[in-house]
């Protein structure tokens, strides 16, 4: 009942900037990139190494690819540090649900490796791509966002969270223009798909993305060594870290490693992404309960019969259900959504019942985000944001399998209130 | 007599990174440039105004051409601040006599107008662009290089030093990005030729070039006042600053001005530009007087007669005299330049008399240079490449027309030990 079965349709273009097929075809796109399938062995590795039980989006295939972490696996068991890197280009004040996937799992991923984080905001990035957005737009969007990343219960002792136009500088620029030098024109157009059309701002962008994936660009948390990164991310983003990876060898870099999600679906299609450059009805984060039951009943694609006879004697197709797959994300308890998935595919339960579950689950991670967020303070976001201060290197000891409840990253934890 | 008499010949393409002809037509350079001539009327103003008397280069017509000196001069007498921009990519340890120029003429115009200078070492670009060249020794070069800029005498309570490594980041990449939005691929490659087959660096970089040339990108000098700068440089140069002034008022930026010099010959050819990375001889400003004897006595060309008897009938042909073109640049003396065209051109003095005049006042220049510089130590360049400190903004008064003396620049002035 657990697995995905997305059929293999078509030959996506995947970019970071737009998904370009409305039915995406993950299984593919792990070839194309050359990618890792994640499968059971290496989440039971993942459970032994970081004595931490495996998140649901692990087990649940959403997390469903990966590059190299295995290798991150042996250099946490040999004691080694590594960092994870996320990021976020900041493009409207609030994010919505398909946004926070990456943070949260960050956030798990931090407490799993007690590992440093750090964040870009890519505000120069926004600022060449979408039109009419003015620097001052960018830098008060940056801000905003970062309350809403903060939210998600990052350990302030180990998160760095950074804007490109007040950051870029120092050993940071030294590796953009180490990285720079690397990458020509050519190579940009095979992967971005971007010419001499662009702006050279966004000829040059991939560059600034890929510096954070080497530890010596952060000399205020790392000063000169070279640790490795881990890079969570949704799967678009993964040419930009091939990029990374091609180039780390020629600058004595270690290659970073990754890990991709699929999309959270849309609520008008399970197998589109949820984009808030689209004209798919979205789920933000700072929506209220009205507002989540009224998008959910509305527009969420029912995979249910046609009518009400139809759906009992036939039952629900779960593979195009989008409140069944937002339940997938949502819903830690593995026998409930076990329970839900078999009464609504056998027609024992109808679509308005899946839709109020979901609703309620929905806004249970809402909420608890709103709650989060409210008390984030500009003191909270300037120490996320500052530079020169001390970051918390050491791991801590776990002696048993930890995270049984709070694995959805999105519950305000512990370590917060210890800043 | 002190009239060029260059020819029209060809459709020179000058680009910022090479001559590709090797007789360079300055008229025509100007008309495709949309520059304007600098003529005596100008110069005539100029003294007028900033009460001092006109650079040998200018009346000489080696600064021969600029772009709103005019609006420069009328803000200079409206008691507006106005601040000069020049720069320096790294390549090699020592300077040559070509190189000097800008530095020299941006010297004299610092006392001139009593103005900041700004002086960008573009280390990031020589990266971009020359092979095998690692970034630890851009960086040497960098801080050798200030060592013969200082040399000059610039006053170091009005000059900033700064390498771009080091320096990107706050409101100068601000302002990076901010021109970055507005130049397209296909900008760069109409100006500078570069394509797709290049890397990002160089085709971003002419954006880090040109946003020294906005004031609200030194923060640290001009807090956020919008302060018109004055940009000496090279013709081949010129293209840059074209670009600044076409995205200037997208921005809200004022357009810089410029003022743009000829070439200094190379030794095989009168109208060859002095290079680097060409194949000709050059003067550097650490060679001794025996070296700089032999390369002016073997390899100057000479536009004296083929035979004593032929030079003596027939004198020697100026315009392709390079020991001429020398002392054209190094000779202050008026009355002795002329003396010595008119023995020469009629062939009362001798080739080898011409050469050893012109050995003789090289060897000055660079004697003084050399004493100047050895006096720069680390601390010295440590202070010129300081960004946090006080700047001088004042202008002081100057009641008659000075600079009799001194006017080339590379004398080293009494700023020098007021730090």
């Amino acid at each position: 009942m657990m697995e995905e079965d997305v059929k293999i349709v078509s030959d996506a273009k995947i970019t970071p900037w737009e998904v370009t097929t409305t039915t995406i075809d993950y299984l593919k796109l792990i070839k194309q990139f050359g990618c890792q399938p994640i499968d059971g062995a290496l989440i039971q590795r993942f459970e032994r190494v970081t004595k931490v039980k495996a998140h649901p989006w692990l087990s649940r295939g959403i997390f469903f690819s990966h590059k190299d972490l295995d290798q991150v696996l042996d250099a946490y068991e040999k004691g080694e540090e590594i960092y994870l890197y996320t990021g976020r280009g900041p493009s409207s004040a609030s994010l919505h649900l398909g946004h926070m996937i990456p943070f949260m799992f960050t956030k798990y991923l931090q407490e799993a490796f007690d590992a440093i984080v750090v964040i870009q905001m890519t505000d120069d990035e926004k600022f060449y791509f979408k039109e009419g957005l003015p620097l001052s737009e960018a830098n008060r969007l940056t801000r905003e966002n970062a309350k809403d990343i903060i939210a998600c219960g990052f350990n302030p002792k180990k998160t760095w969270i950074f804007s490109n136009l007040e950051t870029v500088g120092g050993s940071l620029y030294r590796n953009i223009v180490l990285i720079m030098k690397q990458t020509s024109g050519n190579m940009i157009h095979g992967i971005y798909g971007l010419d001499l059309n662009n702006n050279v701002g966004q000829l040059s962008w991939p560059c600034f993305q890929a510096a954070p994936a080497f530890s010596t660009s952060f000399e205020n948390i790392f000063k000169e060594r070279h640790i490795m990164c881990l890079v969570p991310m949704a799967i678009d983003q993964y040419p930009y870290f091939k990029m990374a990876r091609d180039i780390a060898p020629k600058l004595g870099f270690k290659k970073p490693a990754t890990i991709q999600s699929r999309f959270l679906p849309s609520l008008e299609h399970a197998h589109d992404k949820a984009s808030s450059t689209g004209q798919n009805e979205l789920i933000f984060m700072n929506d209220s309960r009205d507002a989540i039951g009224r998008k959910i009943r509305e527009k969420a694609y029912s995979g249910g019969g046609s009518t009400k006879q139809e759906h009992i004697e036939k039952g629900a197709n779960l593979s195009v259900d989008v409140s069944y797959h937002y339940l997938l994300y949502f819903l830690d308890d593995d026998s409930e959504l076990e329970q839900i998935a078999n009464a609504y595919r056998s027609g024992k339960m109808m679509t308005s019942e899946i839709k109020n579950k979901t609703i309620e689950v929905v806004w249970k991670v809402i909420q608890e985000h709103q709650q989060a967020r409210q008390q984030i303070t500009e003191e909270i976001v300037d120490n996320f944001m500052s530079a020169q201060r001390e970051f918390d290197h050491t791991r801590h000891p776990k002696s048993e399998v930890i995270f049984e409840k709070q694995h959805l990253g999105f519950h305000f934890d512990p370590y917060f209130n210890k800043q």
